[in-house]
């Protein structure tokens, strides 16, 4: 995976902007930016907040060498050599909070919140972003097949098709967390501690002079993992009797076969008549694995055309997030400190949700005292005391004013946790097991309304009525 | 981007099957694989082979170093120590051919076909799809918009919307192949020479007090290379008339600004209306730069609008090949060295297309003498001399009889040219402004109407009549 410097992995315009700031004295004014989505991916009621980790391994390498800045003097010749003597001395010196990796996260709310100088602030926007867009999509893809096949066993398979190197290996990483089992991916696995499954392609038995040899050599030379590829020639006529001869074979040897893989044709009528087979050749024991531009509607039809199918191997569908590649998660500037007070700042447009929220907001997921379900997220200035306090909670929905409700019994959990503080990392990088049981956890705070793949009922995400009228008044202002 | 060993960036599967191939002692069996796949995205009718170099690159770094085979070795109780001996020794020794990067290929044709060991040829499989998937899908998105905005600026502005920061940066090299001018990415720059532009966001506006204040300064700045984003608050109203400001201020200066950026709203109408403020003002030399999600059906439609617009941004929609994000390429074993003598090897499916072509194929663009353009691209056995003789070539399409063809004056040029000779590296990498101009040469071979956005005619691609019969003999022979 992406490994070496990755200083300059951001947008020119961001160097453009730190000089410009340099230039003019500026850039240490202090500032706040929020990161955040603005609409859930594939029609889903939630996302999966991933891509922290490499966050922080992204912030901590973040230098400028000599390569760097030879480069960026002969890039542009108006930046002053001073300039590079300042990014020769960068480090990142600023706080982040941000939400916990296998979080499920909503539009809106502010996912990583950085407070640092504008200099820092700025160079760090493009590859955070690129990150958290990326394993958050796919981590919220792989949840939507998870829900659908709660009780399979779950294998990524798509490297040959994932959007190059990266994507492969940190993609497999999203896949785990929301709760696949394994991956093909060996650096991947390597690299993360993941599981890794495969056993054999259609070339190992085009390989031999037949398809019964084929699979009595592989049986013989990895006898405790045999899964065998039935499709090479005619699945049923061929496949799944030679797999059973094997597998007969193998009990001779004390041994119990795995599975058979079906990756082409009709995967409900195939499964249904290998499982037959199977189950007449007294081989109840085998399981079926299924391949073959899968993803969670194919899955939900194949269940309910009665298929067989043990264990999914889904690949393209999933990680390329296919039907929607990529989630549109932005970065905005949400106040500036000026003379030590905290100004909020709003950006303006024509389109009404493409409006931010100004002010350093927290964020808290509000759960019901009674039913230990959460009932909203809040998003409340940092200087309201209400949350702490233990103050009933006004949820209102501006637009629907017939959504409004007041929450009294409630425990209130803040979902930004300190990572960085004045640079210094102080958050301990949970494993990956931990971030898988997290995200498990997370799933049962929410009612199943909210989960579902089709027409999911939309979460509700608040403003406190401070941070809404501090919203109100600023577009008021720019609009004078 | 991704550096370091990336021996283990391959599927579980290849591994175990060079295991039992090696636990057999047919793991230096000679084999030939090609890569291809088989159906053009977008509804393109080309697409652009990329990703040869990082090919290149992969396999010259592939070995197994003992970081890699402890975690073999604990992953796989079965894999026999002498194994992991075998891997420590490993190298890649076979001969690689590959279509050169900004070559226009077709479905079916092989791209890449590799001859080595079963062993070799098995490892490989998976980082070769990945690259060749990935930056070939790339470079076709953007041809395709290169071709409906053929005179104007193009630039890659992706990268925080990226699948992961391998993707943004062998992305932005695959679409510079296809013409495209700069990117935003400084690393891509840094690493491939591609011009990278780039000025300020919207947080360098909100970060100061006025819009106007935040323009002169940028302009104070950078004066040699200014473009402002208007749209922070009100584009026509505001943006746009401080901007002018500015550029008069510049004049003064004895400099001229370079452009306005769009960023949101109604671009044609916006673009149109900035155009007529900057001329009233006597600014005709300021250009007008758009960006926000567009790709090559919305700058039709904005350029058939008369909108004013210089030069394109283009993000999320190209660097993720929004529409259809996977190239479904494949890597099919097509022979076996027999006792010396090369066995062709078919997969059969119930699926016609994905029936493979068998035997180790060749394939020429057959160009019309007369016209100097492209007739056909065609597959014979490499066994077969009528192309080395000058032979008349018949064409002809098994599924449509009427389409057959008899071409005697041409030039065939070989589409696949030898990189890798017994483990050697015997291509020399051009540049990435080589392949650039190539690619513009390439397009000059071909008609219109098979380059047009919308239904574009079909170009043929035809196997030889020895290669067609050889096919229909295996499938026979497998149906019996």
């Amino acid at each position: 995976m992406t490994v070496g410097n990755l200083t300059l992995h951001t947008d020119k315009y961001q160097i453009n902007m730190m000089y410009a700031h340099w230039k003019h004295g500026t850039h240490n004014e202090r500032v706040v930016f929020e990161a955040y989505f603005r609409k859930l991916p594939f029609g889903n009621g939630f996302a999966v907040f991933a891509g922290l980790e490499r966050i922080v391994d992204y912030i901590e390498q973040l230098s400028f060498g000599e390569l760097e800045l030879n480069y960026l003097r002969e890039q542009e010749e108006q930046y002053e050599e001073q300039f590079l003597d300042e990014l020769r001395q960068f480090k990142f010196t600023g706080h982040i909070d941000a939400v916990l990796e296998g979080t499920l996260v909503f539009p809106n709310e502010p996912l990583i919140r950085v407070e640092a100088s504008v200099f820092e602030a700025q160079l760090i926007e493009t590859a955070m972003l690129n990150f958290m867009n990326y394993q958050s999509l796919i981590a919220t893809k792989a949840a939507r097949i998870k829900r659908v096949a709660p009780d399979e066993i779950l294998m990524e398979f798509g490297s040959r098709r994932a959007q190059e190197a990266d994507a492969a290996i940190w993609g497999a990483r999203a896949t785990y967390i929301a709760g696949f089992h394994a991956t093909s991916n060996l650096l991947a696995g390597m690299r993360f501690g993941i599981p890794t499954k495969g056993t054999h392609a259609h070339a190992w038995v085009q390989g031999h002079d037949t398809e019964e040899e084929a699979f009595q050599k592989y049986a013989e030379a990895l006898p405790n993992q045999v899964t065998l590829l039935v499709d090479t020639y005619d699945t049923l006529r061929d496949g799944v009797p030679h797999a059973i001869k094997v597998a007969k074979w193998l009990e001779q040897q004390g041994k119990r076969m795995q599975a058979i893989r079906l990756d082409s044709g009709d995967l409900a009528y195939l499964s249904k008549q290998a499982r037959m087979q199977l189950d007449a050749a007294e081989l109840p024991y085998v399981k079926i694995v299924a391949s073959n531009d899968l993803d969670e509607n194919i899955i939900v039809e194949l269940k309910a055309q009665g298929a067989r199918i043990d264990s999914w191997g889904v690949g393209t569908q999933l990680i390329t997030a296919f039907d929607q590649p990529a989630l549109g998660g932005v970065y905005k500037l949400v106040a500036r400190l000026k003379s030590g007070v905290w100004e909020p700042v709003i950006k303006i447009s024509g389109n009404p949700e493409k409006i931010t929220n100004p002010g350093i907001k927290d964020v808290y997921r509000i759960i019901d005292a009674k039913t230990g379900k959460a009932e909203a997220d809040y998003m409340a200035m940092q200087t309201e005391d209400t949350i702490s306090k233990g103050d009933p909670i006004k949820l209102f929905d501006p637009i629907h004013p017939f959504r409004n409700k007041l929450v009294q019994q409630y425990k209130a959990i803040p979902l930004l946790e300190r990572i960085f503080d004045e640079g210094k990392l102080v958050y301990k990088l949970p494993t990956l097991a931990q971030i898988r049981d997290y995200h498990e956890q997370q799933l049962d705070l929410f009612w199943p309304e909210y989960l579902r793949k089709l027409n999911p009922e939309p979460y509700r995400v608040n403003l406190s009525k401070d941070a809404y009228e501090l919203k109100m008044r600023l577009i008021h202002e720019h609009q004078q």
